[in-house]
């Protein structure tokens, strides 16, 4: 949990990941041995661990779906119930891998040879499983010898776009060009990228998405160019029970990660107040599609995304 | 000049400050005692001079205006060649001290009382004279008892927002919070800003404005949540010579200021590309007005700016 809490595992499907494994490990932990009281212990866990961090839904879908198998084995012996539960785990596992690779082809149909692509933050092998979800195509594209330029936003303040995305990407063989936030309208104005993949943390029912603090700003520099952007993330990011973004709730986190965090020496005075937000509300309206594992879906969202469940 | 290339001397104003008294220096150790060579050896220092930074005018304007005060003196004694030089230096400090109060002013008319407003960079004391130029009108608002909310961006790379104006505004009492570059969206979206004040680096005849890298996002962002964006700057910051932002020179630095300034260890591969302009343009239809010494202009700025100028 604390792993969860301080970012050591982060991007939305390894932390669903990580929570299914978590429960596990939990549910043996559990010293009651009367089946009512052993699955009351589990749900106290289970309530905590999701706590962990409020915007991300995988983390509480990954949850309840473990919650779920318990319950189904609810009569079963200890040792049944702990292998079924490992077994899902790992079935969540393989899922997101195979489900990486649909979006990551998914994503790269939206993309030709030689073009310029900006992302922000990190959904890459590091957030998720194999290929990722946001910089999949992108790792696709360089096994097919696809030359596709990507510019990586370093993402402040926790920098996963420096630390991470360009990582990854440059190990991987693809084009890529580190800048700053603050650059990524430069960098459009120039002419230099024919779309936007980011991922996301929450997808609300009329297709509003949260994801990294400054994906909004992505995205409104993005229209004002005239340059589609795509989210990219797996169908258990999509939140049918949120019906807009407003109802999602953002974390705030410590002032420490603007003023000192990284540095040698702190860069503001211990006074200066900081606001800290950890993600943003894109608006529906701005996005050209949301590809999952199913398919792209276009708007109008609101249908599109409950298409994705029936 | 290194002091200038290095940003030790930074904030275009203050270069321009700089310039002038390194002109007085630098004419104090011409060895050419006859006139026509002093003038030829001192517009070969003038012309390095200028070379130092490419995109503020304020450097060249400098440059020039004490280049002609030489040629006003040519035949002069060298003391009084010097000491005019030395008079003209005084002067464009002391005019840049009058002109940077009378900016704040213009731009505190702006604003009403419990306002927030969004800036960018740095164009405070630190980076003029005094008051500043986008920063004066929270310092003066300070003085008077007003309360004016200030969002300042930390400004990758080189966070002259953390390390220069939040530090000025918190020591002066403003209410400033200090927000990672990829924040501006969300606290605009929050109903947070009433007005962007940033500061300028070259205004063309057209009123396209070269500024701190970031500044077009800004203003882009603004004009999509119907928030005003004003530039603040001193009239020798508008360049009617240049018709519009497609001809200012925009200064590319080194990716190291990326990679691995400030920090502990680096935060990329050294192989990974950088792309890093210290400097973006606005275009004017961006903007609400351009605040200067002789008043506030509004658009369209192609008159209102050569009016200035009348």
């Amino acid at each position: 949990m604390e792993a969860i809490q301080k970012l050591r595992i982060r991007g939305a499907p390894a932390i669903g990941i990580c929570a299914a494994y978590c429960m596990y490990v939990l549910a043996r932990s559990v010293e009651e041995a009367a089946p009512a009281a052993f699955q009351t212990r589990l749900r106290a866990h289970a309530a905590l661990l999701k706590d962990a961090r409020p915007t991300a839904v995988n983390l509480s879908w990954a949850v309840g779906e473990m919650l779920k198998t318990a319950e189904a084995h609810a009569a079963a012996p200890r040792s049944v119930l702990l292998d079924a539960l490992y077994q899902k785990a790992v079935d969540i596992h393989q899922d997101d891998i195979s489900k990486c690779r649909a979006i990551s082809e998914y994503g790269l149909s939206l993309l030709k040879d030689g073009d310029g692509v900006l992302t922000h933050c990190n959904a890459g092998p590091l957030a998720t499983s194999r290929y990722g979800t946001a910089q999949g195509p992108f790792l696709l594209a360089a096994e097919r010898g696809m030359h596709i330029r990507v510019y990586a936003d370093e993402t402040r303040p926790l920098l996963q776009g420096a630390r991470l995305t360009s990582y990854e990407l440059h190990r991987a063989g693809v084009d890529v060009t580190l800048i700053c936030d603050n650059m990524a309208s430069m960098v459009m104005k120039n002419g230099w990228v024919q779309a936007c993949f980011v991922g996301c943390d929450r997808i609300a029912a009329n297709g509003d998405t949260a994801n990294k603090i400054g994906t909004s700003g992505v995205a409104i520099l993005a229209k004002h160019y005239g340059i589609p952007v795509y989210t990219l993330g797996p169908t258990s990011t999509v939140d049918l029970s949120c019906p807009d973004g407003d109802r999602i709730p953002i974390e705030l986190r410590d002032p420490e990660e603007i003023r000192s965090l990284w540095y040698e020496k702190p860069m503001a005075l211990p006074g200066v107040k900081c606001y800290n937000p950890a993600f943003d509300v894109t608006d529906h309206s701005l996005l050209a599609g949301i590809v999952t594992e199913k398919g792209i879906c276009r708007p109008p969202f609101t249908e599109s995304l409950a298409a994705l469940f029936r």
